[in-house]
């Protein structure tokens, strides 16, 4: 039996997804640049998977700019809100619990002299408008959050923010990073005055190496890759068109969010019932998390030997974020977690292809590891 | 009967490419951050990339850093040279003639207040050594230059700038975009002092949305793309693994750059043999240009038409590079090139995979072209 719950580091791409990146590199192989019919052809591939992709965000095509990751996408809004902005103002807020893509950014911003201020979250990895009012000024030129933590599932307010924004008369623009919460949460950004949005192909069940930015059309960044000025000078470079149309594929093939979200709710409860009760496990995701990320503390075990434990047994989840790997996690730290706690956390991410089966093999091992790790320890 | 002659602007991905790919994204498909036997699996399939990788270009490696595109590999070359080394002095010397993955930088640079030096070729695209020795000064920070041009297939002397670097004095690093010559002409970084180039699969058979930055182990950039560190920090983002492995067979399957140059040059002989035989071709580039690259005008028929008759009958090259899209070309420009030759410049760009009833089939559509549309004019 294999149970691959780590559907928040990286997720198995969908059969749909697959056969278009095939097409695309066989059939439609042309650059989407280049002006004769091969060309022609990849150009409206590219143009098709940019339609499909808007579609999702209820966004208008000319909205949706591919990018090679969810990271360049992230970067590019960034850097290329604040390049744009700077004269308006020096501060810049954002949370403590962002992913590296997001935080690493800030550090960047910091070094060059702007105020980064970082709102902290509470113990289940909350962060109210309140905190948002309180830290936006006149002189905030942008404002990123995260709309779903990809270590616990906590779901921030991203649709409250642009609300205070205006409030405060700050020139800044709003940027959510969605990754971890697209297509899995309702989200439609024009409706909460979203101005930038990242999302990536590859936690859908689409292809690793395409992402894409939503920018409201109202809105000009300046760009951050640059070069021959493709995707209307947003983000330069050839377009990786197999992973365009893999992601469009998967984008068609995702299924309806609502019914997904009930799916995965129904299947994170079973599984919350069942490792209630083993003895020592702490649920770390508050109650009103995403169902797609468990997060929890299995006794005191260290999170790595659990998770080589299960990835033995065939279960695959993970310490953190794939992408802390070998850090301890800063986000459950900006939880204030007790150490022991977050040395032993393990997160559990779910997807709409998860079965009962998986969910229930999964907890068997994590009891099975309780028993055969603590025995040792 | 097809003839697809823009190889420069992107080729075929090799059968090889097309199934690396799709294993990829079926079986292994693990995120290679993650610490279980998937992310194992991801992890070795990307290490034996990069092994594949480094060898074609004689080098280590741990000196090959994956990128999304040859675009990015720039970007993170020239600004990551320029962050690291900015106290050391305020100049950048390039050329007149780069793809615009470098000269916009260069452009941004200048924005940011560097002194840029961009050298001018003569009419055949050629640049000297001694033209470098004259540019670069105690306060060089950055040398950067293609290995071949993209458009008329002029080769730069590449390999002759370390040695002026190092008279000179210069703390400047070199930066060789070796997009069009990588595989097509001899390349070993280590051998000619090269500190950071940059290579696309695309242009090699490979899939688009991938490309790789070699840097000399010694030398150390600025990170450009922030985020989970992935490449050793230098190109964070989940690596783009299908594209990577599709990367890494275009590498395997495509033979020897030594017997596929002579090939490819004596096509490209016979297809200046049949042009010479139409009334009004002027060649541009130069007889000891890499022969993989073809530029020509046409009578006095505007480029597009041209481009645009050729591809109605399966032949498919470019006006100029697929990147300048509908502008004048800079490099020709640059090259002091008639106004109206330049306006019915054709770039005719080959493959090891070309045949010679392509180039035949190429010769006698241009000669028809030349026929028909100087008719209608």
């Amino acid at each position: 039996m294999e149970s691959y719950l780590d559907n928040s580091a990286t997720t198995k791409p969908c059969k749909a997804a697959v056969e278009a990146v095939a097409e695309a590199m066989t059939t439609t192989f042309g650059n989407p640049s280049s002006l004769h019919n091969h060309g022609f052809a990849a150009l409206k591939l590219l143009e098709a998977s940019r339609a499909a992709v808007a579609k999702s965000l209820s966004a208008e095509p000319r909205e949706i700019y591919f990018t090679p990751s969810g990271t360049v996408a992230n970067n590019t809004a960034i850097f290329g809100a604040v390049m744009q902005n700077r004269r308006a103002g020096n501060r810049v807020v954002t949370t403590a619990i962002e992913h590296p893509s997001v935080s690493v950014c800030m550090d960047r911003l910091e070094e060059q002299g702007f105020e980064v201020v970082r709102i902290q979250p509470d113990k289940a990895g909350h962060i109210t408008p309140e905190q948002f009012e309180a830290a936006i000024t006149e002189n905030t030129i942008l404002v990123s959050l995260m709309a779903v933590n990809n270590e616990v599932g906590t779901i921030l307010p991203f649709d409250k923010i642009k609300e205070i924004i205006r409030r405060k008369k700050a020139p800044a623009l709003l940027h959510v990073d969605a990754v971890q919460g697209y297509l899995k949460l309702p989200i439609v950004p024009k409706r909460c005055g979203i101005d930038l949005l990242s999302v990536s192909a590859h936690k859908i069940h689409g292809p690793k190496g395409v992402g894409a930015l939503y920018i409201n059309k109202g809105v000009r960044i300046k760009p951050y890759v640059l070069g021959g000025g493709q995707e209307e000078g947003i983000c330069s470079g050839t377009q990786g068109m197999p992973a365009i149309a893999g992601f469009a594929a998967a984008v068609g093939a995702f299924g309806s969010t609502q019914e997904n979200l009930k799916k995965v709710t129904a299947l994170r409860d079973e599984l919350l019932t069942l490792v209630s009760e083993i003895p020592g496990v702490q649920i770390h995701s508050p109650a009103d998390a995403l169902p797609y990320i468990v997060n929890l503390s299995l006794a005191e075990i260290p999170s790595q030997v659990s998770v080589n434990f299960l990835s033995m047994h065939g279960v695959y989840v993970s310490a953190g974020s794939a992408c802390s790997k070998g850090h301890r996690s800063p986000v459950l730290q900006a939880m204030a977690l007790d150490p022991k706690q977050i040395d032993s956390a393990v997160r559990i991410s779910l997807s709409h292809e998860t079965t009962k089966e998986e969910i229930e093999y999964c907890a068997q091992m994590l009891k099975e590891a309780v028993v055969q790790l603590r025995k040792k320890g």
